[in-house]
C-alpha cells in the first residue's frame, strides 16, 4: 500500500436522538496508545441497530450520548498506528470484534471478556477508562469514514475473503460462539430454528465442524434461501409441527443439539422438546418481550442443557477461516448494499425484511 | 452374619389402583442370573411417591401394572446371590439406586444410564428383557421385607452409616448430580432454592464441594431447619426480595451458581436473575404443571447455563461417603419413622408437611 | 435379502501357537441371547496382530487358548439372530467394534467402556460372564467367515460405504477418540505424526472437524500418500527439523493440538515441544519398549495436556458418518486385499510395509 | 488506617550478580495509572529463589539486569493508589499473584494470563509496555519494604488470615491450579506425590473439594508433616512401593487422580502407573534436568490424562477463603521467620532443607 493520505474531517452518520439519524462531518479521530485508527470499508447492519434506532435499549444507555456514531459489524484497513502498537501495519485489512474487556476483571481473566464486569462504566469525557469498549453500543462505531480500535479486537482478514464478508464477522461470531457451546456432535443431527443471518451462519458452522446433517426450521423466501445454501432438511413451522417431525426424522430419539436463532416466543419451548435426552440448546437470539416458558419437567427429565449465547468471544479467526474455505459463505448473505448516504433506506429495507433481504451491507 | 433364613413369603406394601394402598403377603422373589436377594431394612418416601400413589404419571405407566410395589430410597442387606454375582457376599449392607440402564443403548454407553434409552420398555411376563430397570417405578419396588435387584444398583453402606441415613443415598444422589452439573465455585457463593430434603442435600453437598457459602431461600420451619443444619445465610422469600437480597450479598454480580430445589413456578425464573454472568442453574426439581417462564433475554445476555437433572447416575458412591464423614447428615433429614403396616399414614404426614416433617422412613 | 442358508461349518484362520497359523474347518457358531451371527465380509490388519502373532502380549494373555480366531477390524451383513434382538435385522450391512463393556462397572457406567474394569475376566468354558467381550483379543475374532457378536457392538454401514472400506471403522475410530480427547480447534493448526493408517484417518478427522490445517510430519512414501490424500503441510523429519518448522509455521506460537500416531520413541517429546502454551497432546499410538521420554518441564510451563487413547468409545457412527460423506476417504487407505487363505502373506506385507502397503484387507 | 507516610526510600534485599545478594537503600517506587503501592509485610521463599539466585535461569533472563529485587510470594497492605485506580484504599490487607496477564494476546483473552503470549517482552526502560509482568522474575518483586503492583493482581486478605499466611496465596494458588486441572473426584482416593509446600497445599485443597481420601508419598520429617496435617495415608517411598500400595489400597483399581509435587525424576512414571483407568495426573513440579520417563503404553491403554500446572490463574480468592475456613492450614506450614536482613540466611535453611524449614517467611 502507497503512503495514506489521512484528511482531517470525515463522513459520518449520526443518531442524533430516537429515530433521527443525519450525515455529519465529524473530525477523524486520533488512534491513542495501543490503538489503530481504520478506514471503514464495510458496516453490516445487525438487528440491535433498528432497535438502538427507535430507543429500544434506553434502560441500558444505549446510545449514552448524542450525536452517536452506531454501527459494529464491520471490515476495514488500518491507516494509522497508536502508540506501542506492534501487531498491525499500515494496509492491514481487518475485521472487528464489537467487545474489548477490560483484561482485569473477574470475568475478564476467566477468558469471557464479552460478559466484561467493567461494561459501561467508562465514561467519554476523559474520565474513568477501564479500558472496556463496546463500539456502536455506548462507544463511538463504524458508521462513518473512519473509527479508532483497541489493537487487539481486530483480525487479519484472509486474503480470498472480501470487506463485505468479513463484515458479517461479528454475526458469524456470534452465531459460532453459541454454536460451541452447544456443541456439534459429529455425524449428528443439530436443529437450528430461525433461518435469518443468524441462523444461516449457524447452520454452515455446524456443518463446518462435523455436524452430520442440519435441519432448518423457519418459513417462506428464508427457509428457502437455507435451502439453497445447503440445509440438509427444511422444516415450514407453517404447514407441519417441527417438534413431531423432528422426532420422526430421529427415530423418537430427538436432536442432538438445537441452535435457537429465531427470536419466537416459543421457539426455546420446541427446542426442548426436540432436542434429545442430555441433548443441548442454544439461545442465541433475544425475545421481543424477554420472558419465554420452558417446559421445565422436561429439561429435568431429559437431562437438557441450556445455554446462553449473546456474543463472539474469541471466535473470530475461526470464523475469518471459514469464511476463506468457503463453508461459511457470506457473500450470499448480503442482499443489498448501499452508500453511507443511504443508511436510513438501508436499515428500513433490512428490518422490514424488504426485497427478500437478508444482510444488508454500508460501504462508507 | 449368621446363616440367614428366608422365608417364601414377606410382607409387602401394595398400590391396587389409584389411591388404594393395600397391606399383602407375596412370594418372596428369586434372584436371577447377576441379581441379589435384599432384606429391606429401610424405605425413605420422595415426593414422586404420592404422585404415583394418586395417578400423577398417568402417561408414563408409572405403575404399569396392578397390585404394584412402589418404593425406590432404600437400604438393607444382601441375603441370597444369584448366579454369577460375586461382587456381593451375604451380609453386606448395601443402598440401592433405582435405575439400572440397559448398559447397551448410545445414552448408557456414554455413561448417562438414568436416561436409557430403552426405559420403559421391559415387560414383566418374561417377553423382552433390555435389563433396563426403574424400580418402584414400573418393576417391583422396595415397599416390602425384599426385594430383589441387580447387583450393579447396590453400593457399599460404610460402617457408621445406619440404614435409615442410607435410604437417602437416592435423595442425597439426585441432589449431588445437579450440583456436579452445576458445578460448584470453590469459595464461592452457591444459593440454593427450596429447603426440602433435595434442597438440604444440596446445601450440604456445596459445602462439601468447597463452596465459600451458602444462601438457603425458603421460608417457615424449613427454613429454620436449613439454619440449623449450616446455611451460611437464610433467605426468608415471604419477607423479603431474593433476588435484590442476593444481588446485594454478592455486590451486584450475582451467585456463582443457583440449584432450583423448590419446584415453585416462579423459581427458575428467580435464579437466572440472581446468577452472575457465566453463572448456572441446576434444575432439580419437577413442576406442577410442568411450564415456568425463564428470562431468555437474561440468560442471552449473561451466557447463563441451565441443566437439567433428573437422576443419580455415578454419585452413590460419593454421596454415602459425605454421609461416613458428617458432611451429609443424613440423619437428621429423618422426622418420622413408621412400619411398613403404617406407610398410608406416613405419606399423609410427608405429602401435606404435617408435623414438621421432612424426610419420612419407612422400616418393613 | 433373499433367505440366508447357514453351513454348518466355515473356514477359519487359526493361531496355533505363537508365529504358527493354520486354516481350519471349525463349527459355525450360535448367537445366544442378544447376540448376532455375522457374516464376515471384509477384515483389516491391524498394527496389533503381528504382534500378537509373534506373542508380543503375553502380558495380557492374548490371545488366551489355541487355536485362536484373530481379527477385529471387520464388516459385514447380519444373517442370525439370538433371543431377544430387535435392533437388526437379517441382511443389514454392518461394522464391528472390538470391544463390549459389561456395562456394571463403574468405567462402564461413567461411558469408558473400553477401559472395562471386568476386561479379560471372562472365561470360555461356560464360567464367569461378565458380558465383556473384546473380539480377536481374548475372544474369538473376525479372521472366518463367520463369528457372533453382541448386537450393541454394530453399526449400520451407510449404503455408499463398501465392507472393505467400513472394515476400517475401528481404526478409524481409535484416531478419532484421539482427536476427540484432544479436541480440534476451528480454523486452527493440528499436527499429526506419523502418516500410517491411525495417522492419516486423524487427519481426515481433523479437517472434519474444522481444523484450519492439518501439518503431517512422517518421511517417503507415506509422507507421499498424506500429502495425495489433503495434508495440508507434509514435514520430512529426515530433511528438516519438524519441531523448528512447525514453531516457524505458527510464529513462534505451536500448534494448537498434536496427535501422536507414529509410535517413535522421540516424537511425544517432540510433541510437546511443538504444540502451544495450553495445547493439547495426543498418545494414539504404543511403543516398543513403553518407556518413552517427555520434556516435563515444558509439560509444566507451557500447561500442556496430554491424553492417551486407546480405543474408540462411542464414535463409530461418527467415523462412518465421515466415510459417507467422503470426508474419510477410507478405500484410499487400502492398498492390498487378500482371500482369508493368504493371510500369512497379507500379514507379512502389512507388517514389514512392503510393497508400499498401508491398510491390507482379507475378504473371508 | 490512620493516615500513611511514605518515606522518600527503602530498604531492598537485591540481587547484584549470580550468588550476590546485598541490602540496598532504593527510592520507594511510585503507582502508575491501574497501579497501587504496598507496603510489603510478608514474603515467603519458593523454590525457583535459590534457583535464581545462582543463575539456574539464565535462559530466560531470569532476572533481566542487576541490580533485581525477587520475592513473588507476598501480603502487604495498601498504602497509595495510582490514578484511576477505584477497587482498593489505603489500607486494604492484600495478598499478590506473581502474574499480570497482558490482556489482549489469544491466551489472555482465553483465559490463561499465567501464560501470556507477551511474557518476558516488556523493557524496563520505558519502552515497550504491553501490561504483562511477572513480579520478583523479570519485573521487580517484594524483597523490599514497598513495591508497586498492578491493581489486579491484588486479592483481599480475609480478616482472620495473617500476613504470612496469606504470603502463600501464590504458593497455594499454584497446588490449587493443579488440582483444579486433574480434578477432584469427591469421595474419592487422591495421591499427592512430595510433602514440600505445594504437596502440603495440594493435599488440603484435595480435602476441601470433597476427596474421599488423600494418600501422601514421601519420606522423613516433611512426610511426618503431611500425617500430623491431615493426610489420611502415608507412603514412605523408602520403605515400601508406592505404586504396589496405592494399587493395593484401591484393590488394584488405582487413585482417581495424582498431583505430582515432588519434582523426583521417576514420580511422574509412577504416578501414571498408580492412577486409575482414565484418571488425571497433575505435573505440578519442576525437574532438575527437565526430561522424565513417563510408561507411554500405560498412559495409552489406560487413557491418563496428564497435565501440566505451572501458576495460579484464577484461584487466588479461593485459596484465601480456604485459609480463612482453616482448610489450608498455611501458618503450620511456616517454620521459619527473619527479617529482610537475614534473607541469605533464610534462603540458605529453605534451600538445603535445614532445621525442619518447610516454608520460610521474611518481614520486610
Amino acid at each position: 500500500m502507497e503512503e495514506y493520505r489521512i484528511p482531517k474531517t470525515m463522513k459520518a452518520m449520526t443518531l442524533t436522538a430516537y429515530d433521527h439519524l443525519e450525515m455529519a462531518e465529524l473530525p477523524v479521530p486520533q488512534p491513542g496508545p495501543g490503538e489503530v485508527l481504520c478506514r471503514i470499508r464495510s458496516v453490516a447492519i445487525c438487528g440491535s441497530d433498528p432497535k438502538m434506532i427507535h430507543g429500544g435499549y434506553k434502560f441500558a444507555n444505549w446510545p449514552p450520548y448524542y450525536p452517536f456514531v452506531m454501527g459494529h459489524e464491520w471490515a476495514g484497513e488500518v491507516v494509522a498506528l497508536g502508540e506501542g502498537v506492534d501487531s498491525w501495519k499500515v494496509g492491514d485489512r481487518v475485521a472487528g470484534e464489537a467487545h474489548h474487556g477490560c483484561g482485569d476483571c473477574d470475568n475478564c481473566k476467566r477468558g469471557h471478556y464479552t460478559v466484561c464486569l467493567n461494561y459501561g462504566k467508562d465514561g467519554h469525557d476523559g474520565g474513568l477508562d477501564t479500558g472496556h469498549r463496546h463500539y456502536g453500543f455506548y462507544w463511538q462505531g463504524a458508521n462513518a469514514e473512519y473509527n479508532v480500535y483497541k489493537a487487539a479486537v481486530l483480525h487479519r482478514i484472509p486474503d480470498n475473503v472480501s470487506f463485505d464478508a468479513a463484515s458479517m464477522c461479528d454475526c458469524a461470531g456470534v452465531a459460532m460462539h453459541g454454536v460451541e457451546l452447544a456443541g456439534v456432535t459429529p455425524g449428528g443431527t443439530s436443529v437450528v430454528i430461525g433461518p435469518g443471518a443468524i441462523g444461516l451462519n449457524a447452520m454452515m458452522e455446524c456443518k463446518a465442524l462435523g455436524s452430520g446433517r442440519v435441519i432448518m426450521i423457519g418459513r417462506g423466501a428464508k427457509l428457502e434461501k437455507a435451502r439453497e445454501m445447503g440445509a440438509d432438511i427444511c422444516i415450514d413451522f407453517e404447514k407441519e409441527d417441527p417438534v413431531a417431525r423432528v422426532l420422526e426424522l430421529t427415530n423418537g430419539i430427538g436432536a442432538d443439539e438445537v441452535m435457537e436463532c429465531s427470536g419466537a416466543k416459543d421457539s426455546p419451548y420446541k427446542a426442548c422438546q426436540m432436542v434429545r435426552k442430555t441433548g443441548s440448546v442454544a439461545i442465541i437470539a433475544t425475545y421481543h418481550d424477554g420472558d419465554v416458558l420452558i417446559p421445565a419437567n422436561t429439561v429435568n427429565f431429559n437431562e437438557i442443557h441450556i445455554v446462553g449465547s449473546k456474543a463472539n468471544p474469541n471466535v473470530s479467526d475461526k470464523v475469518l477461516h471459514f469464511m476463506s474455505t468457503g463453508a461459511i459463505r457470506a457473500e450470499e448473505l448480503i442482499t443489498h448494499r448501499f452508500p453511507l448516504e443511504e443508511y436510513e433506506k438501508a436499515v428500513d429495507i433490512f428490518e422490514h425484511k424488504k426485497e427478500g433481504s437478508v444482510k444488508v451491507v454500508i460501504n462508507p
